[in-house]
């Protein structure tokens, strides 16, 4: 690579259902200048996240979708390599929106500083970044998990499932994670410390979910939508609490055929007074601070542990992505771009 | 009727989707005699309500269904006429769950003694009481409307409905309801003061509702289920909240035709944040000194308004509750027995 060309993926496709290669396209570009109070960002690590899977889609969301073209979105550490802004200086480590390419410029908005030394900068995109915010805020404000309870996460290795679960665990309930495959369920049930975990492919997947949830479920974190919600539901605790922050297995899905499960889910919904929550992490940013503190002490102590799954390369990002959106990944994915 | 002789209203049968007259049977028993600390008492107004569809099926709820044989459950007013009992004297006029029967014994538990120069005492069985307090709470703790904001309610001339939009108003929010039929939504806008009144049954149902609601709907009060969700669904707002207290569309159905619209609504939760969440009114018991304090000043003040629809006789029961279950009521459906 020349040393004034930058590399960027855009969007070069709408997926249907589920992305391919050919939706992606990796541009080569001149690195660009940065004017006045800009500064010129080069990524070093990339997170990659599901959300990112429905800002490709023309729906209305809650985030404008990504244009064909464009460079797709996601959040990096990057390193500040041209300053024309006072509050910056070359060499500071930021938390930035760059999306998912080697350079870009900022003006500073939305940038975060980031201090390399109190933990590795690499969490700050996983279990002390946006994912981990989003298990830490929805268990807090929606989830509200009691002593004796009991608390159930999908993708329970990943970044969001892997917080839920060690936030129950903390809260003294019993903290009940599903992942796919025994590797996954190892870690999270003997790294992680979950009381079961239970691998969704097994074909009695139902029957060991149910026993490993003797009393009910009175948290269910949905992070995943589709099946799982079925294996759930009927284990649902009058007053239980369905925090819902992801549906990764619904991306892309259009008109499901039937038969329609709203009504049922609708009695459910009224005959145990369930509460069912939509939320986006910065719906509760008046959180952050206290979210900071709390797990960034329970990461140094060892206390909160977790899982990245690094890939070197952006050109690999597509691919690395595509693999995430069927589980491919274990632990929170990470692309390394330049350190 | 032989003055010995008590009549009362049993299940039949289990309805096969609507319930039908066969459903119940009257039954001339004689008039049982109270035993040591017991009272015999006689019930003068039957309250009927839609919940009560939902005990003639045999499907786990929040309650126990109704077993074959069994009179049918309900809450009345009902006089003292022999008390074995120190709390109670005859002529005493109280809250009961007698059920549908002219005569009942009690043990005292879970009767409420009610002044009858308080209000008229058939608004205690409606919106003076469960279903004034459904309303109540369900708007208090989860619906919890904003100056400005939209607030939706269906079944709008009912008692839940009609309360529900007064309490809209109230907060100073703009109240819209769905009735069926141009003399229940006149009612509606002109004597309950809604500030829009639209019918179910018009063809452009959906047109009309939209623009009743320029600014979309921050709270749909849910108390029919059915198809009202998919017109209300796409104008819900962001952090609108949906109070579940009720499915009347929905009793008796089984399985439901495609297509399945739960990924969609799971869709809606997550990209709008919104709140779905079911209750019955006891789930917030602690509030119902303070509703009977407030909503009984609105309706003496003559600031709350309500209808009722009255029935006289007991064997009537069966045919006005299938009626109610139909929309053929108008107001509050109650049986006047023995007055």
């Amino acid at each position: 690579m020349n040393s004034a060309t930058a590399k960027r993926i855009v969007l070069a496709a709408r997926p249907n259902g589920k992305p391919t290669e050919r939706d992606f396209r990796l541009e080569l570009v001149p690195i660009p200048h940065p004017g006045t109070r800009e500064l010129l960002l080069r990524t070093q690590y990339l997170s990659l996240d599901p959300y990112m899977r429905g800002r490709m889609d023309d729906l209305k969301s809650y985030a404008s979708p990504t244009a064909i073209g464009d460079v797709m979105l996601g959040e990096s550490v990057a390193e500040v390599i041209v300053s024309h802004h006072p509050g910056y200086s070359v060499g500071d480590i930021v938390l930035a929106h760059t999306g998912w390419q080697t350079h870009s410029l900022s003006n500073g908005e939305g940038l975060r500083k980031i201090n390399p030394s109190d933990s590795s900068v690499t969490a700050r995109l996983g279990v002390l970044g946006m994912p981990g915010f989003t298990a830490y805020s929805g268990m807090r404000i929606i989830g509200q998990p009691k002593s004796g309870e009991t608390v159930v996460v999908a993708a329970a290795s990943g970044p969001v499932g892997s917080l839920v679960g060690q936030l129950a665990r903390r809260a003294d309930a019993r903290a009940v994670g599903i992942a796919g495959g025994p590797e996954k369920c190892s870690f999270v049930q003997d790294e992680l410390c979950f009381d079961a975990a239970i691998d969704h492919r097994a074909s009695d997947f139902m029957e060991r979910l149910t026993e490993a949830c003797p009393r009910g479920i009175d948290v269910y974190f949905e992070n995943v939508g589709g099946t799982i919600w079925q294996a759930v539901s009927p284990l649902l605790n009058k007053f239980a609490r369905v925090p819902v922050c992801g549906l990764i297995a619904q991306y892309g899905m259009s008109a499901s055929p039937g038969p329609d499960r709203l009504p049922a889910t609708m009695r459910d919904i009224l005959s145990k007074s369930l509460t069912v929550r939509g939320f986006i992490n910065y719906d509760f940013s008046e959180l952050f601070p206290e979210f900071l503190r709390e797990v960034g002490a329970g990461i140094r102590s060892g206390e909160i542990r977790y899982k990245e799954d690094i890939v070197d390369g952006l050109e690999n990002a597509p691919n690395a992505f595509i693999g995430m959106l069927e589980g491919r990944n274990f632990g929170k994915l990470i692309i390394r771009i330049a350190v």
